[in-house]
């Protein structure tokens, strides 16, 4: 960490006067700099080339490190997997803290370098940038949004139109993790685990896969807050369709679902932020997940279920012994500011 | 107004599940709804012409109605403006919100409603978001981050590196207006006036500029929080250039001038919203300023000031007395939260 001349973020750093510039010079820049970022502009240029993909989230999650990262992190592949599940290749993001007056400069910097670090293994860069400070007491440590931009794959052809009667639907990997890893550390929630949040960066898969297998794959989307019901629901919803989960095939790690049962909570409705569904054509669904399960970040893949013209708009789960339930979407909060 | 089934805001609104999507179905989307929006993918598909320009910015301004406007709209002009500051013609949004438990509705959909008027004078449309909502305290109201792409305009020479010694400093309006509509209406500071924060779309003055006289402007930048002081010393520091400006050229309200004598504030450095200033060449100066004088929010549009060899990374101010005094980057923050 660079010797900085204050222990603390002021009010002042968000000036947009001296303090903010000297809070840029003395860091951000030496840590995320690169030709755009040091035009210093209000904004950045680009070329882009063909189709492109915009996506946008703010970030609140508390604690703000956490078993297996951090808010800084987690910012950058969190835009990172939307730009990837839109079938682009993630290529610039911009970056904007809201941080809470009084927050050690040590944590900052902690989370400025994971910033880099994962937009180096994302293979992104921060091109534009903000910084506001609010008042003690009238934020959180640290907020952030990011937004980013990427290019449409040229073998993409992602549309929940394309969506048909009889494709598979493939979860990546273990479900569940991210949200029981941040409750094991919630102030008054504590509990030992080794579990830690599967924060990753997905689009290196999903650019493998839409180079292999392009317009077979229908649909990318991540199911993060809300977990997989939402996600699935609301693909249910859009294309008038039923969705018919098989239980014994949903991948979970044994502690995870130990964690789940024990605190009562429904691992479908349990946060992700390493995982995505996929979904796809029948004929090329086995293929897909063998080649899904060479990649590090997918290696527990599995074809948890499949399109159906029963069920319409709906969400169904059988278990091996034949019993069937509605899996509707998650109505209040289970855990808050789990991203 | 439509019908909530509730009054406030709740951490469920925030969930990603059932009452996100009530959230967004029952206002959201059929206030700002247009075909990329409702395709409801994790990110939107874009398609753009030549040079891009990208601007984020976070507001947290307090309180979030204001003389003169409120939160969102500001948060559609700050980063419309941003864009154009580019020489770039603003078109997509995004929207990111990140909402205090316990917000009344009625505040939220009066927010909405002023972004969705505000992108229709600018132009622009939103077509991906995010909603966030934090536990009482831990946030203020409302938080929005705005991230705008535009396509550079094809007359546009906007850098940095155009600006040479002889160039003009022009300033589009009066300044200080919207720090001082702020300020009058902060808890413990109330008086009473008639000023409006002088929040307005900017781009379509920006584009008319550039469609006739296009690589004569070498420069366009908004002064914002920091003020004219700290977007012209940034301006000297980068170009290792000095600025000259001239006291009784500087456009100011009587009422905001007084304002700013009585609360010892120097207008220099309070914020503006609806102010831009153009580096432009010297030959060229005044004919833009008449153009600029047609434009409704460009009324009080005028050469302020040159760019000079003397004085070097300094902006120094002279009044009619042949008095001097050099003009630093403000140092602290005059007042917090201004946008």
């Amino acid at each position: 960490m660079p010797k900085f001349d204050f222990d603390f973020i002021t009010l002042g750093h968000g000036s947009g006067g001296l303090l903010t510039n000297k809070l840029l010079d003395s860091g951000v820049f030496d840590v995320l700099g690169n030709e755009k970022l040091n035009k210093r502009h209000d904004g950045a240029f680009l070329h882009l080339k063909g189709e492109v993909a915009f996506s946008t989230d703010s970030f609140v999650i508390t604690p703000i490190f956490f078993p297996g990262g951090n808010i800084g992190e987690l910012a950058i592949n969190g835009t990172v997997n939307d730009v990837a599940m839109c079938g682009a290749v993630p290529k610039y993001i911009s970056l904007s803290f809201i941080l809470e007056e009084g927050l050690p400069m040590t944590e900052f910097w902690e989370v400025l370098v994971s910033i880099k670090e994962a937009c180096d293994k994302a293979g992104v860069i921060v091109v534009t940038g903000d910084t506001k400070v609010v008042d003690k007491g009238k934020g959180d440590k640290i907020f952030i949004n990011t937004t980013g931009i990427g290019e449409v794959h040229s073998k993409a052809a992602i549309d929940i139109d394309n969506i048909k009667v009889g494709d598979k639907i493939i979860v990546s990997n273990q479900i569940a993790t991210h949200g029981i890893a941040i409750l094991s550390v919630r102030e008054g929630l504590e509990f030992e685990t080794t579990i830690k949040s599967d924060t990753t960066n997905l689009n290196h898969s999903i650019i493998s896969l839409l180079d292999e297998f392009g317009d077979a794959i229908h649909l990318f989307r991540d199911p993060t807050r809300g977990g997989l019901s939402s996600t699935l629901n609301e693909i249910a919803r859009d294309t008038n369709t039923g969705i018919v989960l098989h239980d014994d095939k949903l991948p979970i790690d044994t502690q995870v679902k130990s964690a789940c049962e024990i605190l009562g909570l429904d691992p479908l409705y349990t946060a992700n932020e390493g995982v995505f569904i996929a979904v796809v054509s029948a004929e090329k669904a086995d293929e897909i997940v063998s080649k899904m399960k060479s990649f590090k970040n997918c290696s527990h893949a599995s074809i948890i279920g499949e399109v159906t013209e029963n069920y319409s708009k709906k969400v169904v789960i059988t278990n091996t012994m034949g019993g069937k339930r509605v899996v509707s979407m998650q109505v209040g909060e289970q855990l808050p500011r789990i991203c």
